[in-house]
């Protein structure tokens, strides 16, 4: 059985996040420079939601706001799905499809 | 052994397209309307590119530009991955992972 722990092995441990009064244009540029699709939001150290490409796509233009001059809270999900460490990938897939998500970030404690 | 085939079965077989002179906004209009996050881009019977989400978020604000003042073939992909029917699921995997693409349109013959 391949665990969430074995991906993170491999794929290692870099977590990237941002502050929900950030732009979502920063966003996106933190985005870009990682190659990844997803931040997660941070308040302090506490989690406070998740941005993704699709937040992006669904959220700033066909809504007529621009992304400099939105913040990420304003299209943030602030109910984040997540993923333990000793969880299966099988698992993790079935949550992804069941809540239409496709980024889990992984909590541990 | 799960083919594509068997997942089109399930998932049916709407495919979703627009014209390469469309322009970007247009086609995140239509990637929202029937909550996908990519396009075939078709001239006439031609498959000509694919645009993503990602396209979006990587090429329209970030380079200054903006979705109604952008056409689609301005940032699509012209190098179209693709799968055929009877390929396994996990052959469509790992070519998305080596091309790091996350959308495959199926061809026939």
């Amino acid at each position: 059985m391949t665990t969430v722990k074995h991906v993170l092995d491999k794929k290692g441990r870099d977590v990237h996040s941002i502050h929900p009064d950030a732009s979502v244009f920063d966003a996106l540029k933190r985005m870009a420079e990682s190659n990844i699709g997803s931040l997660i939001v941070l308040e302090g150290d506490k989690l406070v939601g998740i941005i993704t490409e699709r937040h992006y796509s669904r959220e700033i233009a066909l809504k007529g706001r621009t992304s400099p001059a939105t913040l990420v809270r304003d299209i943030m999900s602030t109910r984040v799905m997540f993923a333990r460490p000793e969880q299966s990938v099988e698992e993790c897939m079935a949550v992804m499809t069941a809540r239409a998500v496709r980024h889990l970030p992984v909590l541990e404690n």
